[in-house]
């Protein structure tokens, strides 16, 4: 079928080809709207033959929804990103629901994002990052916007849904696993500084490891969620202290750990553990088969986007806050744990 | 600045507050329309103040401009794709322009595809894809949208831009260089073998190996660029037969390959050599430290950006194809060659 551009095949046109008002051609096309299942099939059959469909924009102008959601990200550098970005456009696709993307970069502003963001009317917006300065979250809510933050620091009652999982509970498994291996030269190779996700995975991490009596050895945190970063502040660590395990802030940053280490003539994990955080496909590659704490992605994205479905759809509704546990998934970059004698 | 939702102050709120015309608000806040440095200023005054700011939707009913470019993808999967989509949406940004994400999956066709673009009336569309059913292209040429095909298939006055890089020419360069460096039993894990891409690789190599008097001893294709195709697709070859060198369709599929090999107890370079395509970040990673055929895909995103903004602006405008060559990256994954004796 050649498709035309919108505006040359009218409302009229359809209405003329199945022989009933024009009313009934724009009641057939707004959702929720009373038209007979004869005129329906009329007008449906005329607009098929003819090539028309209605404009979504001009229609939101009446709906007043778009069905436009901003995705809004500034993590595209990240690997952990891409299957974050392929979960949440399929299932705002899956529910009819547009994309609009918004890349934050260093030169981008709260105001002027939100403001964007209003000019083209989006319904909601999906915030995924967990190193997102607050500011964003903020003026995208004075703006009046539906707003879900997928992997931001969890917060009950507050006035965003905050879909995200529970960082402290897998700091506090990496360093079980630690202290359950023999590890007791224990450093940290953390995310970015001021991510409140850093902040609670090393909360949790902490105080598992003082539960058990331990401290930790030394800490460095990468500026960026970068391999260079992660062989950088892994040289860093090691140049201070001898350490036998170190809890990385994520699994790119491990990789970069390890490929540090291979460059050191360090052995993983005879010399030196390494615990990861996401789980990301590669970290099961074996050039790094890696031992990681999982967070749960899919589930986290489809939450989110199920979320602000529903704050678009009942403006009355108050934000809700979900937190997914994390899991441990077993690899090759920790000693095993010893059976039972 | 808290902001207001569209709507809630309008052009007569902005009118009454400078003491102009809506005429005047209007022909302020539209890009060449005329109005005096005084009113002007006037305006701008009053629409700070008040948090207006036009509503781009509503104003693309009479600009027939909305500023949204169609970016449209399938290869979510392929971490090369987080590199260009990185790109082309600051691009894009930094263009004024707003990027209405689509993610073909398999359940996606050609005309809803359209169809859905269409709706929301995008100015353009850009294509970032070079394993893309060409109905995809066709569709969205015949819904009229001026059309650039990033990573297509170069063709020279055609109906589509075409913004690529010499397949042809990266395939001849691996050829070479496996010749210089003496390898003699030599294959082809090739990407999915109804891309283009993936046909006019293996053309430009074929060619210069038979130009060295040599054959191809055994050839395999990735279903998709994956890792683990890349893993079954090395394994897979070697039990068919032996072979010293082997041309990737990719970079990922080269470490899934590399990563097999370690499996199998194979040294790279000293067992066998492997050359990828791309150089993405991650083919320098020390445990991959891969040689490698580069696309400039900077050069190639930026070109494409641009070529849509031309085909907008302009819409009498022929459509221009633009072929960039690649280089070879010489890392650590075949062996090095030998200086004149």
């Amino acid at each position: 079928m050649k498709l035309k551009r919108p505006g040359r095949v009218t409302v009229q046109d359809v209405a003329e080809a199945a022989g009933v008002s024009r009313s009934a051609v724009s009641r057939t096309f707004t959702d929720g709207a009373s038209v007979s299942g004869r005129t329906r099939a009329k007008v449906e059959a005329a607009a098929e033959r003819l090539g028309y469909f209605p404009n979504a924009l001009a229609r939101s102008l009446t709906t007043r929804r778009t069905r436009l959601i901003g995705l809004v990200s500034n993590n595209f550098e990240n690997p952990a990103f891409m299957e974050v970005f392929d979960l949440f456009t399929r299932r705002l696709q899956d529910r009819g629901l547009r994309p609009l993307l918004l890349n934050l970069t260093e030169n981008s502003d709260p105001a002027a994002s939100a403001r964007m963001l209003l000019q083209y009317s989006v319904d909601g917006v999906i915030l995924a990052s967990s190193t997102l300065s607050p500011e964003f979250v903020g003026s995208f809510v004075d703006a009046g916007l539906p707003v879900v933050h997928a992997f931001g620091r969890y917060t009950k009652g507050g006035d965003t849904s905050v879909i995200t999982v529970d960082n402290a509970h897998g700091g506090e498994l990496a360093a079980r696993r630690f202290v359950d291996g023999g590890y007791r030269a224990i450093g940290i190779l953390g995310g970015p500084r001021d991510a409140t996700s850093t902040e609670d995975r090393l909360k949790g991490f902490s105080k598992a490891m003082k539960k058990a009596g331990l401290t930790i050895r030394a800490r460095r945190f990468a500026e960026e969620y970068t391999h260079d970063a992660g062989s950088s502040a892994l040289r860093a660590l090691l140049a201070e202290t001898q350490l036998d395990g170190i809890f990385c802030g994520d699994d790119i940053l491990a990789m970069g750990a390890r490929d540090a280490c291979r460059e050191l003539g360090l052995e993983v994990p005879e010399d030196i553990g390494l615990i990861g955080f996401n789980d990301l496909t590669m970290a099961a590659w074996r050039s790094y088969d890696l031992t990681t704490i999982r967070q749960p992605i899919r589930e986290i994205t489809l939450t989110a986007v199920d979320q602000v479905v529903s704050l678009v759809n009942e403006p009355d509704r108050a934000p809700e806050s979900r937190l997914f546990p994390c899991s441990l998934v077993e690899r090759g970059s920790l000693r095993p744990l010893q059976s039972a004698l």
